[in-house]
C-alpha cells in the first residue's frame, strides 16, 4: 500500500455505489487525528439500506448524488492509533459504531446523540461507509471485543443495537411480556434483545411460516401466523392474546404497516406500550383513539445510542447468540460482492449476509 | 326530606336521562358507609359526554340501557360523614372526584387507578351521576375547598383534571414549549394547565377564529387559524413552527382527527412528545414512520388520577383562573335544565354551562 | 374444628408471642368477607423480626403490648372464598402478601402502598401474624402458585420481595454491575434478585468467610472478605473495585452500619446509586459530600409493593432458586416451634428456618 | 492591543491567584478554533471557590500549583467567531458556561456531562478562569442574552445553574413543597429556582436572622430560625413541619453539615426526597436508617449541565430576578479587585460581588 500525502493512507479496495452499480476503486484515507484510529476491516454485514442505495440510489429522504462507499455494520483490527488515544492499541479487535455526532447540539448534550442533526453516519449520503479495506474513525466509537467474541459477531453489534435501543426505550425487563410484529432481521434482533433484557414471554407474528419457524428456533416462546388482510385483525388479536396467555405489556412493530401497527395497538394491555421499530409505510391508518383510551403509549426509535458495550456484554455472556443470524458469507472480489448483494436483495432464507475481508 | 329505610335518605331531585329526555324523579340514597360522606350538591357542570348520553343514549362504547342520573363535574356541602371519616366534617365545602376504583387490580396497586377495570364512574352506565340534590360518595374522593375557591370553581376541577393529567403524562415544565391543537373546552383546560406547569410559550391552533380569540384572552401566547383541509398541512406546520419561534417540545392534540394529529406530529421537534387528549375519530391516518424517525413519542391520557389536590392548589394560588370558562349558569327547574342542555349542545360561545343548585 | 358464631371459624393452633414466651392457643377467625379468602397455612418462615419480637418484645419502634400471633412469610391452601372473589377457588395453593393497605391515602393512590400510614401488616403490633393454622386475608393479596412452585417456595416470596423491591427501586438491569454489602439473608435475596434482573457481575462483601462461600455457591461472581475496622476502608474499597474489574454501578448495603455504607458510597462510580436495604444502626457517619460530588444517589427501601407476581415468575422460570436458602425445617409442636426459634436466633449456618404445617 | 503569533491575541489584564496574592499580568490568548469564539469579558462574579483559592490556594481536593486566572461566573461580548460558528456573530452579548467536557466518555455520551472525568473548568486548577479581559471559549458554551437581560444577570446564570440543576435532579414542580436548609447564596439561588419550577410553598431555615429576612424578601413563604445545637433537632423539625403546614416533599440541604442534613431527612415526608447541594463537611452523622424506613431518597448534585438556556428564559420572563442578589460592584483596578475579594470573603451582608469590566 502506498502512502498518501499528509500522512494519509491509500485504501486499495473500497466498494462504491455508483449509478446502480458497485465498483471497487482506490480511495484515499484521511490521516489519523489525535482522538482517532485506523481500522483494517475484517467483517462487514449488508443492511437493507445498503441494498436500497444500490438499487434505488436512495433510502428514505437520503439520496446518493456522488459515488459513495456503502456498508456500516463492521468490525476490524486497529492498525494505528492517534496521539491522544489511551483506550486502544494496535492489534485490538474492535466493533465500530457507525455514527459520529457533533457533541455540541442540544441532543448530544442531553444524552440523545442519535438525534444529532449534524450526524455523520457511515453510508448515509454524502458520508462514505465501511465496506472498505480500511477506515479512519473516532477511537471512542471503536469498542474492543473480548477474546471469545468474533469479528463477525462484532459486526452484528450494529443490527443488534437496533433491538437493544428499542428495548431500552420501551423499558423491557423481567416483567414485560413482549409481542413482536414481524420476523425479519429487525424483528429477530428485537426478539433476542428483549430476551436478554429479561422478557419472560415473547410471542412473534408474521405472514411467513418459514420466518416464524426460524424465530421459534432462535428463542420465541410461540408464534402466530397472520394474513395481510386487515379484516382478520380482530380475530388475530384474539388469537395473539390467547397464545400470550397473559397481558401483553409491550408490542414492537418491526414492520411498520397499518395492519401490523393496528394489531400491536389493539393487542397491548391497558397502560402498555407499543414501540415502532420497523420503517414501513409513512402514512398509517391506526386506531389511535381507542389505544389512547387504554393509555397505550407509542414510543419510537431512531438508530441507537450507547449500545455497543451492552451488545458486546450480551454476546460475551452468551445471553445473546447472533451467529445463527449469519446465513451467508462472501469474500471481497467483484463477483462475490455482486452475488452477496443479490442474495441479500432476494431475502428468502437469507437473514444476514456477511463479508469476510 | 323524608327518611329512607336502612338509614338512607330520599333524594328529591335527580335528573335522569331516559329515552332521550331528561326528567326529574325522587331517588333513594344509599346509607352512608363508614368511609363515605353524604354531599348536598351545589354546583354541577355539563360535560360533552352528558350531552351525548342525552342525545344519543350512548357515548363511545357506553350505552344507556336504564334511566341514569347524569352529571359528573360537581361540588357541594358535606351533610353527613361516616364513622371512620376523619378528614371531613359536616359543613365542609368539597369538590368531588367522580370515579371509584376497585383498589385491588394491578392498575390500582400500581398507581394508575384511572385504568381500573372495575371503575364506577358518575354517569357512565350503569352508574348514576351527580346531577342530583345529594350523593353518597367515598370521603377520600371529596376534597375540601379553601375559603377563596368557590363551589363552581370546585366543580371545574373535573374538566381541569383532564388538562392536568395530560400535562403530567407529557411531563410539561418550564422547559416545554407547547402546541395545543383545538381551542374547545379540552384545549382550553390543557392550555391553562400547561401554563400552570410552567410552559414558557404556548401556541394554540383551531379552525374557529372566535375560539382562538378566547384562547388568547385566557393566556395563549399566540395562535394559528388553520383549515380543515389536509392539503394545507405542510404550510400550516411551517406557520406554526414560525410563530412558535423555537422548538415545539410537546404538542397536545385536543381534537383527535387525522389532520390535527398529523399537524401535531409534524410540528414537534426531534425527541419531543405528542399527547393525544381529544377523543375524535378512532381510525386516524397519520405519518407515524416519519415521527418515529424523529423519536417523537405519543403519550395518551384516559381521564385522570390524583389531580384534585393539585387543581385546588392551582385555583387557590391563582395560577389558574377557571371562572372565565363558565359562560352560562342555570337553576334546577325542568325548564332551566332543558335549556342548559340545549345551550351546551349548541356549542358556539358556550364553553362551560353550570348548574347552581 | 368447631364453628364460630357469625360464620367465623375457630383456629385451633396459633402461636402467640407473650411475655417473651411462645404459646399456642385457640384463636377465633373472623368470618370471610366478600373480597376475602380463608387460607389453611402450610409453610411459614421465621424472619429476624419474629425473633426480635420474641426476645425483646419489640422491633424498631413497634412494641408488643398484648399477646400477638407472629409470622408473616407464608403460603397455604384456599379453603373458603368470599362471595365476590373471582380469581381463586377452594384448593388453590397460594403465597400470601402480608400487608393490607388502606387504599385511600396519597401513598396508596400514588402506587407506593408500602408507605401507607394505615397499613395492617402480619405480626406488626397490634396486628396478628400468620403462624397459625388458618388466616382470613384479602383475596388480592393471595397469589396462586403454579404447579411447579412449592408452598415453601411460596413462603419465600416474602423475603425475596425485599430484594426484588430493592432492585426495582435501584433500577437494576443488564447494564448494572452490582456490589452487595453483607451476605446474610437480606444480602442473599438481594443478590438473587439482582441476578434475575440481569446484573452482569455481582461482587459480595462480608466479614464472615462461611457466609461468603455460601453467597458464591448461590451465584455471586466473586467476593471480598473485609474487617469491621473503619481504618481498612480505603484499602478495601480499592480491593472491591479491583475485583469488580469495571465500574460499580449500584451498591446495596444490606447491613446498615457506618462502615458498610461508607464502603458502598466510596466504591460506587460517578453517577451511580447506593441502595440502603439493611436496617442496622440509625445514626451513621458517612462521607456524604464526596458521594454527592460524584452524584452518587442514595435510594432506600421499605418493605415492598406489587412483588409477588414477579417473585413467582422468577421461581417458576428458574431464574431464581430459593430452595438452598431453606436450611432448617420444623413441625408445629411446642418443642419444634421453640427449637426452630432457637436455631433462627443463633444464626450461624441457618439462613431460613421454615415451618411445615 | 497587540497581535500575538498564530493569530492569538494578547490579553492585557488577567487576574491570577499566585501565592495568596492577586496580581494582574499580560496573558496570551490562544487563537480561535473553528468552533470557538473570543469574548470580551464585561461582568464577572466572585464565587466562594475563588476566595478559597486565593486564601488557601486550594478548594476541596483541587490545589493551585501555578499562578492561575480565577473567576468562572461571567458574561461578555463576542469579538471574534470561528469559521464553523453559525449561532453567534460579533457583537452578541453572551453568558458563558465555564466547563468544557470531553464529549467522548460514558458520562458525556449519556447526557451527564457534568460528571465528565476530563472536564476543563474555568478556574479549577490547572485550567485558567475568566477574570480576564478576554477569553477564547467554545461557541456552544456561549449563550446569547436577550436584549432585556443584562450582562450582570448573564454572569449570574452560573450560580443560578446550581439551583436549577438541583431542582431538576430533585424533580421540583407545582406539587413540591420545598424546605431549604441555609439562606446563603446557594440556598437563595435554590429557592429562586424552586419557585420558578413551580414549588407552591417554600420554607427556608438558617441560624442567621438577617439572611432569613433577605430570603423572605426574595420570595420565601416563611422561615424558621434554628440553632447550631444538635439537641434542638426534634423541636426544630416539629416547628418546620408546623410552619410548612403540609407535607414537605423535598428538602434541599444547602449547607452540608450533620445537623442540617439530619433536619432535612427528618422533616421530609414518606417517599420524599432530600437533595444535598451545599458542600460542607464530608463526614456527616445522619439518621439514614429511619430515613430509609420512610423511603426518603437522597439525590445529589455536582455543578450542572444544560442549564444556561433555562436560566436565561427564567431571567427573560421575570420568573426569576437575580438583581437583588448583586449587593456589591467593583471595577478592575488592583485596589478594587483586592477590596472586592475582601468584601466577598467577609460575607456578612454581601451576597454576590460583581466586577464590571
Amino acid at each position: 500500500m502506498g502512502k498518501g500525502g499528509d500522512g494519509g493512507e491509500e485504501n486499495m479496495a473500497a466498494w462504491l455505489v455508483s449509478i446502480n452499480t458497485l465498483k471497487i476503486q482506490p480511495f484515499k484515507l484521511p490521516s489519523v487525528g489525535p482522538h482517532q484510529v485506523r481500522v483494517r476491516m475484517k467483517a462487514v454485514g449488508i443492511c437493507g439500506s445498503d441494498v436500497h442505495y444500490l438499487k434505488a440510489m436512495r433510502c428514505a429522504h437520503f439520496i446518493v448524488k456522488e459515488p459513495m462507499v456503502i456498508g456500516h455494520e463492521c468490525a476490524g483490527l486497529i492498525e494505528e492509533v492517534g496521539s491522544e488515544v489511551k483506550s486502544l492499541v494496535v492489534g485490538d479487535r474492535v466493533a465500530l459504531e457507525p455514527g459520529i455526532s457533533c457533541g455540541r447540539c442540544r441532543h448530544c448534550k442531553g444524552g440523545r446523540y442519535n438525534l444529532c442533526v449534524d450526524m455523520k453516519f457511515f453510508a448515509t449520503p454524502p458520508v462514505h461507509g465501511s465496506l472498505a479495506n480500511q477506515v479512519v474513525h473516532p477511537a471512542d466509537l471503536c469498542f474492543k471485543l473480548p477474546d471469545d467474541v468474533s469479528l463477525e459477531e462484532g459486526a452484528m453489534c450494529e443490527p443488534l443495537s437496533v433491538g437493544v435501543h428499542a428495548c431500552r426505550r420501551a423499558n423491557v425487563g423481567p416483567e414485560t411480556n413482549v409481542l413482536i410484529m414481524g420476523a425479519g432481521p429487525i424483528g429477530l434482533v428485537t426478539m433476542l434483545a428483549a430476551r436478554a433484557f429479561g422478557a419472560p414471554r415473547i410471542i412473534i407474528v408474521d405472514v411467513d411460516e418459514y420466518r416464524l419457524s426460524v424465530a421459534k428456533s432462535l428463542g420465541a416462546d410461540d408464534f402466530v401466523k397472520v394474513s395481510a388482510n386487515i379484516q382478520d385483525l380482530d380475530d388475530e388479536v384474539n388469537q395473539i392474546q390467547k397464545i400470550m396467555g397473559s397481558d401483553i405489556d409491550t408490542a414492537f412493530d418491526c414492520v411498520g404497516f397499518s395492519k401490523t401497527m393496528s394489531t400491536a395497538l389493539n393487542s397491548t394491555r391497558l397502560g402498555g406500550k407499543v414501540c415502532l421499530v420497523g420503517m414501513g409505510h409513512d402514512q398509517m391508518t391506526v386506531p389511535l383513539t381507542s389505544a389512547a383510551a387504554r393509555e397505550v403509549d407509542i414510543v419510537s426509535v431512531f438508530r441507537y445510542k450507547d449500545t455497543w458495550p451492552l451488545c458486546i456484554e450480551f454476546l460475551r455472556s452468551g445471553k445473546i447468540d447472533v451467529k445463527p443470524l449469519i446465513t451467508h458469507r462472501f469474500g471481497f472480489s467483484q463477483e462475490e460482492v455482486e452475488e452477496a448483494f443479490e442474495v441479500s436483495a432476494r431475502g428468502g432464507k437469507a437473514i444476514k449476509v456477511m463479508f469476510n475481508l
